[in-house]
């Protein structure tokens, strides 16, 4: 079982045009620091937090309990002009952890409800003997040689984008989601997610839009550990040891290093 | 002519695999709060910062000249643990400034270059008395009563996520970019795009995806006035003062607030 | 017990003059969020940091364990362009506690030297059932109305500062320690001294240097509560219903809230 | 002519405790961060701004005009759960500087008045040609050999406040101030300090309460560069290349470098 919480910025739209639209290199810099900030906190409790929207973000957050939320609640309460609600759910697959969250979250009102302040909405929670997160690394083959040192800027995050945007497609699918974080690399939290259906995907993808794509898979109990597993299972690859698309680490890998 | 620079992390992805993979949480931290940092220096000088890639992030910098690229990247030296390049380029449409300074930093070396270290790489800086900007701040209508209280966070993300890819695709091929700022929004430096073409595009996507935008245009000579501008043109059209998909504001429109 | 952790930057003053002099402000912000970032991480297991001399902070840590300091070492050096070193150490009182975790560091060699680097020296960690810290809460009275409305700013800062050595000087010789939390405001992490003893103090000073201070006092087995008590205890002198220079709350006291 | 700025939060001591007091580490961290902030937009114009109170901060801010000012006063509102107002001076020392700029700001209401909010009192500003901007930097001679690397860190914690205490008191005659920088540092803008008299305070100073001192000042029309000048001072003293207890810069010694 994977849990997701969905963290969400209360009342933000109206806020940033209150009493006139605020600068937006400021908002930039508060919709930035603010994720920096919960993923610190989530981090240290073994949380992965990914920006998604930067007034939604979505954070995989097995072994994190209710008071763990709160005292992050609390914390961006007392330092930051907005404050944030939350919605916590759990299922086998990461799609549907999120849609539990986000209902939670949803039946305490509104996003831009000016009532609706600092809720913490848990449908569930995953205990600890339940407790798994499969996360994918995937990225994109030699973006580095082949892109960004060739073609204008704008054209390789327009290439990367468009990654994005087929991957999601197609991962959603099966339940497991995608998201951006940085250069030309995604994870996905994508528990469910055989590695012949991924393997299956990347293939589809190489053809359907000429994109290659490689992926490390983790498997752990928590989302730091599977992410880190999966940033090996990728090192793997990069290193010519698994001529697969796809390389999958169980949690005893660590135990080795 | 607008001015704009492509700020790179030297040897970035290497350094996040050295000598085992970094743990991501601090990696999205780090790549958060760089792009906070280098927004906060920027915008003391009316520029604004697009965070893009993470590894490379596009700015708008009219007005903002050497050595004040300099001392920002000094400043990130001494607080990082990366450095930075920059190329500096300027040009009629966005495309082609971002192109002329992607252009001028390749050539000073690659980006996974173990040499190549904080190069600031100037093709052309834009003169005061040549100095224009035009942004469109665009969003999707009805984001939060139609898609966030309603479906499932990812679902809305998957969204904003394609509306993103089709925006791009069509704004490209007139010279304009386009970034993500969040939520539902996204911002659009588009020098010489015509109201007319833009609107086109609004009505093309309503048709071809069925997701309907509008937009609010800014013109200026700066990064930080244009998209203000642009900020209170959408205002006006979300109160129905202006029935058009879009609504464009000039500089001297500041000087009745 | 109390247990407190040194948190040294290593081999820092030769990094901020190599290869010459670096920014001042830059080492300035350097610092600061280098403080603002290890309290965020020990504060969500309830520790609290002092700023002390900003390469040398000190922690009161009790409940924080071995590998939650790791973590925060790993986190640092992934972030910032230096690195740190702890020493943890535990006691009856606070001076012997930092006494012991000095000198675990400094056995792993000199805060100058080369080749150490992200050493974790613990003497000894406080296990829960002895865990216990007293912290008091000392202002000066009537700061605002009598000094920052009145005089110049630096002549406050001036008398704040004389009232910080002055406290200083008499809390080190009962095993206190004390430090400056900004505004008008010391926290003295005290274990074993008595209510007398402090009401003592606060009486001389007044007598010796004519400031007037009044202490919140809490106890409990973490440094959070501790503190939110003593706030808890110098509010209930700011409203009058204690006419005493010094109020003392146990923890218990959190449950009637 | 000198300028300085006092940044002060507005009516800060109310909020810390409403409705009931704050957590502690939020405090430190918002306080932290919030210098980290104004230091960086000052900095990007050659100011540099001392944490001071950190509810009261000093700045010296030759240059820095009116709307440069304003323009950070809006940034922390759009970010921070506080507000700053400021008040600005100049005058022949430092001392006078910050006392007009503390006068303006008194003027317009209590640091803890409820109506005050945002206040830009602008005594006066240096026009560049009488700017002119003298820095100490001044450190204690050998504190990690004989310190930090043999006594309890809260020993050396307390000399090094000690230090600052009788250094504050000596300078403030003269109409220098001083601020603790971090480590065993003290930055003291001096305009009007003759190297005589400087050096004859820290000779005093060795006699009375037996603390060796060395002193690089530096003189430019900035504080950023007075106080690089400053550190090059220090460092000549460092290497033994001047064997007097202090080494005076002057601004064209930028050139040589």
């Amino acid at each position: 079982m994977i849990q997701m919480t969905l963290i969400q910025i209360d009342n933000y739209g109206p806020w940033t045009v209150t009493p006139r639209p605020r600068t937006e290199s400021d908002l930039q810099i508060l919709q930035a620091e603010l994720f920096a900030d919960v993923q610190r906190q989530f981090a240290t409790k073994k949380g992965l937090v990914f920006f998604t929207r930067f007034d939604n973000m979505l954070a995989v957050t097995n072994g994190i309990n209710k008071e763990d939320h709160f005292r992050i609640q609390r914390s961006i309460m007392n330092r930051y002009p907005i404050t944030i609600s939350m919605g916590v759910g759990s299922a086998e697959t990461p799609y549907e952890a999120q849609k539990k969250a986000t209902e939670a979250l949803q039946k305490a009102g509104g996003a831009q409800s000016e009532e609706r302040r600092e809720i913490l909405a848990v449908d569930s929670l995953v205990s600890p003997e339940n407790s798994f997160v499969q996360m994918a690394h995937i990225d994109i083959n030699g973006v580095t040689e082949s892109l960004t040192d060739i073609i204008p800027a704008f054209d390789t995050n327009f290439l990367v984008n468009k990654a994005q945007h087929y991957l999601m497609t197609k991962l959603i699918k099966k339940g497991a989601l995608l998201f951006f974080i940085g250069g030309d690399n995604f994870m996905s939290p994508c528990n469910n997610l055989s590695t012949e259906d991924l393997t299956d995907i990347l293939n589809e993808l190489d053809e359907e839009i000429d994109i290659k794509f490689k992926a490390g898979v983790g498997r752990s109990d928590n989302a730091e550990d599977s992410a880190y597993l999966a940033d090996l299972g990728l090192e793997i690859i990069r290193e010519g040891k698994n001529k697969d698309l796809v390389s999958v680490l169980e949690t005893d890998y660590l135990e080795t290093l």
